[in-house]
C-alpha cells in the first residue's frame, strides 16, 4: 500500500463530505428573505463542521507526510478516522434542522469525539511503526492542544444533556 | 491505458460509494434520541458495508500493483467490478430500513456475491496477462479465504430465502 | 494548465456521474420483491448509461495523452464534453421511470448526441493543435465508428418520436 | 503541505460541486415535453454556474501553480474560497425554481460576490509570500479584469433588488 493512494482515497472522502453536508441547507420553496434567516442554524453548523473538517485535512496530511510507509495498521486505522467523519452530515444536518437542542448537539459531540479518539488511534498507530525516537512521537508528546480537545469534547457532550443552553 | 489512471479512477468511485451511503440515516424530523434508536438498523448495515468497501480498496489496490500494465481487459473487469459495488448503497439501504428481511438480505448478499465475482474475473484477466508463473498466480492459488467467501455469499442468500432469522 | 490536472477533474466528474445516477435507484418503500421488478426499467438505463460513461472514460483518457500539452482551448472543449454527460443521471432517470417512452428516450438520446458532438469538437481542437499529419490525426481519419454513432444517435432521437416501441 | 494535494483536494471539491448541481434539475413525474420548458430556467442557471466553476478551476490551477511552496495561510485562504464556492449549489436551485426573482438572484450575486472576494485573498496571501517583485504579483497588477468582475457582482446585487426584471 502506497502513502499516497491513501492520502488520494482520504482527499476524496473528505472532499465529497464537505460538500454533502451543504445538501442539509435544502433549496428554499419561496423566494422569501425569511427562508434564508430559517436556514441560519443549518448554515451555522455547515460553516462549523466545515471548519473542522478543514483541520482534520490539514493535520491528517501532517501524520501521513510523518508515516515512513504504509502498512495494514495504518490503512485501517486511516479508515476508522474516515468512517466517523462520514456521520458529520447527518449530525450537522440534524443539529442545524434543531436549532442545537440537547440530544443533537449530544449527537454532533460524540460523532467529534469519537473522529478525535480515531484520530489519536491513527496517530498512535504511525508512531509505534516509527519507533518511539521519531521526530513525530516527540512533536506529538507536546501535544496537549489535541488532548485537550478530546477533554473539550466529551464536556460538551455531558453539558449538552444537562444545559442546551450552553452546548454550542 | 495507465494503471495509476484506474486507481484513480476507482479510489473516487469507491469514495463517493462510501459517502453516498450515509444519505441513508436521513436526519431525523424530531430531535428526540429515539430516532437514533430506529436508525440502528440502518447504522448498523452501513457499518458493514464501510468495512466491505474498505476490504474490497485494500485488495483492490494489491492487484491492481501486481498488474504489470494496464490492458482494455483490465480497465473493463476493473469497471465491472466498479458496477457492482456502486449498487452497494441501494442494497444497503434497503436491508437498513427493512430490519434485515429476506428479500433486501438476499439482494444485499447477491451484490456482495457478483461484486466477489467480478474481483474473480478481475484477478484473471491480471494473472492472463501476467503469465502462470507470476508471483501473482501463486499468491492466488492459496487463496482458499478468497474462494470460501464466495460460497459464504451463495449460502447467505440461499439461507435469507429460507430462514430470516439466520441471515445477517 | 496541466494535462494531468485535466485528467484528475474528468476523473473525479466521471467518477461522480456514474455514482450519482445509482441514486435513481432509490430505496423501496416495502421489503417484497415486486419493488426490484418494478426498477428493472431504471436498472437497465442505469446499466447503459454505465456502459456509455465507462466507453467515454477509456476514450477520453486515449484522447488526453495524444494531446502534446493542455491549451485553454482543450480545457474549454473538456468541459463542454464534461457538462453534457453531467446531463445523463436525470436523462438516465427520466428515462428509467416512464419505461422508455418517446418524450425521455428522445431526450437521452440527445444528451447522448450533444456529448458525442463535444466529444468530436475535442478531438478536432487536439489535432488542430497537434498538426494535420500527426498520429492522432490520421488515427481518427479511420474513426468510421464515432461518425456512424453519431448518426445513429440522431436517428434513434428521431425514430423515439414516431415509434416510441422501437426506441431503445 | 505539499501543492498537489491543495490541487487535488480543490479539484475534487469543484468536481463535486459541479455535479451537485446538477441534481437541482429533478428527474420530471410525468414523461411530457412541457416537463423540460418547466426546467429551463433551472437550467439556465446550472449552465451559468457550470461557467462560473469552470472559470475559477482555470484560474484557480494558474494560481496554485505560481506559489513556490504551500503554506498554512495558503491552505486556509484556499479553503475559504472553496467554502464560498460550495455554496452555489443552493444559490443555483434557488435562483432556478424561483426564476430570477429578486431575493434568490440577490443571493446568487452575493455568493459569488463572496467567491471573487476569497479569490482575491488567496491571491494576496500567495503574492505576499512570493514578494512583490514575483511575476505573479506584476501579472495581478494587469488584472482589471478581476477587479472589475467584482464591482459587477456588487452592483449586480443592488440591482437584483430594485430591478428584479434587469438582474440575470
Amino acid at each position: 500500500m502506497e502513502k499516497n493512494r491513501i492520502e488520494a482515497f482520504s482527499d476524496g472522502v473528505l472532499a465529497i463530505i464537505i460538500t454533502i453536508m451543504v445538501l442539509n441547507l435544502q433549496v428554499p420553496a419561496t423566494p422569501d428573505i425569511s427562508e434564508l434567516k430559517s436556514r441560519a442554524p443549518v448554515f451555522l453548523t455547515y460553516v462549523l463542521s466545515f471548519l473542522y473538517i478543514g483541520i482534520y485535512w490539514n493535520n491528517h496530511h501532517h501524520l501521513i507526510k510523518a508515516a515512513r510507509r504504509a502498512t495494514a495498521g495504518i490503512m485501517w486505522a486511516n479508515l476508522h478516522l474516515l468512517f466517523w467523519l462520514s456521520l458529520l452530515p447527518f449530525a450537522t444536518g440534524w443539529m442545524g434542522y434543531h436549532h442545537f437542542q440537547p440530544v443533537p448537539a449530544a449527537t454532533y459531540g460524540l460523532v467529534l469525539l469519537l473522529a478525535g479518539t480515531a484520530y489519536f488511534i491513527l496517530q498512535a498507530v504511525i508512531i509505534k511503526e516509527q519507533g518511539r525516537d521519531s521526530k513525530l512521537a516527540k512533536a506529538i508528546g507536546r501535544d496537549w492542544k489535541g488532548k485537550l480537545s478530546i477533554i473539550c469534547y466529551g464536556v460538551g457532550i455531558a453539558v449538552a444533556f444537562w444545559a442546551p443552553w450552553i452546548s454550542p
